[in-house]
């Protein structure tokens, strides 16, 4: 008989493994192929960036609760977060679509709006797509080209012990809306006569439903003059990419729980739903804020930044990923992630 | 009540003109955007391509006869194909995969057997992606970059009255090639002892299930110093290429019906079918040959080609698109082309 894994038993991480060691790459254009955010390309002058990110209906969004602009706007936004955690500017996109027949022109034309509005957000340019029909379902895949100056480039490998780590704005929040907007999905299906109440949870179901790539860190970063040295965008929570970042620069963390930055929102929801906050923080995905490592040098530039918090700083391999709690004990960071082929995501 | 639209009643093409129109670009690095090919970006001393391309299951492809290795060099092969309809030479890939928990890593890992093969093949190199679950079937979804010299990209508004018109390679051997293919999975559903009888079909199941960008054409152009001045790939049938082509560069055209390539296998088996041969051509979709214009005076260079066939030529845009029979008689043609969103494709 043949031979059959499930692919929840390697996971997406070790799926990718398996599928891309048996690649090498031919082009003397690319400098970077899989494994970072974005690919990276070198024409000359500058590096050109190529990243991609598949939106699936009812696997990462809903849209009994997701408004279809929404889902526009969100599909361009983790595009260009990749983009964003390269340091690099992004350009171009192109969107391929696959359209059960539930879905009307209007329909498209809503989901196209929130993709305009994006574009205009983050100053990139619609260049292309593909548009076919689906058995089932919406699916939209997006891919996004960007540039960066070739010093500029913030690659995963490049955190150094003694570096200190920074997350923007704040984490969690995209977790614990979902939860909220879940619960609320429940409630109206066991009683239609019950309207949903979001009123009550505006900032996190925001923070789900429409985030918001943090191309203002990027270009606040460059005014600065602060060269972020590796980074990464938080879409699977912060454990998973420090993991990232750890096993691509060789380095271990020491992460404080007293500096992660939650907002009260998700505090407070966090406790309403019995959840640890901190759970919320570290295996939440979706927040698509920034992780990055600065020298020590750069901490004067940055150390009034209203967004930008100073989480931790790395250490030698051998120490691992720890959190220090509130009590001062270190335990270990366990990177649980995001894993969509795990039942329950 | 809500406007709603079904999608077929507008098309595809329809639908792309009604999403876009909106979108203005705002980078300059954007030279083309939608409605070709290839997106073209113009990162300094050569144009940057970018084009995607996104394949279903269960509307462009059936597991059932189609082995999931073909799957994956088909999925890289038609986005070449696209760069190789600018004239460029491709580059790079991303790929993105949605999987329903019908599928295994062993399954998973032929479809990348088939994208390495074609990697190898066209000389492109994977570098990045994204892999996701999907609550059924398969979806693939690629983008490909691509590199062209200025004066060499070969847009679809390029056309001008006199250029000879050239398709590559025959036509319709695709679209009749599926034909057998689902008149053996029917047989083979009514009764499993049968097994299918492809062996009598090579070449035309061959052309559907393992379709070849044609790079060779691209490569050997450049050393005749043929310049394509005007390109597309033929991926939804003659007719509907040549509209694209007469309504981007306002120009008509006299195909020639004796003129047009047609495989011998192609032709017995569209007979065999009760199925005009012309109209496999015409309308038939998935050949991946090029179809493009020269001018005269390189008609020398190419006269003694075995693979490109010199099948009419351009006139003015009043005269429309016109099939000359063998018979001497001149037709309109119909683009119907290959739409995902009507029944019965």
């Amino acid at each position: 008989m043949e031979k059959r894994t499930e692919i929840n038993k390697v996971g997406e991480f070790g799926l990718i493994e398996q599928i891309t060691k048996n690649f090498t790459n031919q082009n003397k254009s690319t400098v970077v192929g899989v494994g970072d955010d974005a690919a990276v390309m070198d024409f000359g002058g500058i590096y050109s960036l190529l990243s991609t990110d598949m939106l699936v209906e009812g696997v990462h969004f809903d849209l009994s609760y997701m408004p279809i602009q929404h889902l526009g706007y969100k599909a361009v936004s983790v595009n260009v977060s990749d983009i964003a955690a390269m340091n690099g500017i992004p350009q171009q996109i192109v969107v391929s679509l696959a359209l059960s027949n539930r879905f009307s022109v209007e329909a498209v034309e809503k989901l196209y709006e929130g993709i305009a509005f994006a574009c205009k957000d983050f100053e990139v340019d619609l260049v292309g797509g593909d548009t076919t029909s689906s058995p089932s379902g919406l699916i939209i895949s997006i891919s996004v080209t960007g540039e960066v100056a070739k010093d500029k480039v913030a690659l995963r490998s490049k955190v150094e012990q003694g570096d200190i780590i920074c997350a923007t704005g704040d984490l969690g929040g995209a977790y614990i809306g979902l939860q909220v907007l879940e619960r609320e999905k429940q409630v109206f299906l066991s009683n239609p006569e019950m309207q949903p109440d979001l009123k009550k949870y505006p900032y996190i179901t925001g923070r789900q439903l429409k985030p918001k790539a943090r191309m203002d860190i990027i270009h606040e970063l460059a005014e600065l003059k602060v060269q972020p040295k590796a980074m990464i965008d938080i879409s699977d929570g912060l454990a998973s990419e420090l993991y990232h970042l750890a096993s691509q620069s060789k380095v271990g963390f020491f992460i404080y729980e007293d500096k992660l930055p939650i907002d009260k929102q998700t505090y407070d929801t966090a406790v309403e739903f019995k959840i640890d906050p901190i759970t919320c923080v570290m295996n939440g995905g979706e927040d698509y804020e920034l992780l990055f490592s600065i020298s020590q040098d750069d901490f004067e530039k940055l150390k009034t930044h209203p967004d930008i918090h100073f989480i931790g700083y790395a250490t030698e391999k051998e120490k691992g990923i720890n959190l220090v709690t509130k009590s001062q004990n270190v335990v270990p960071i366990q990177a649980q992630g995001w894993d969509h082929f795990k039942a329950g995501n």
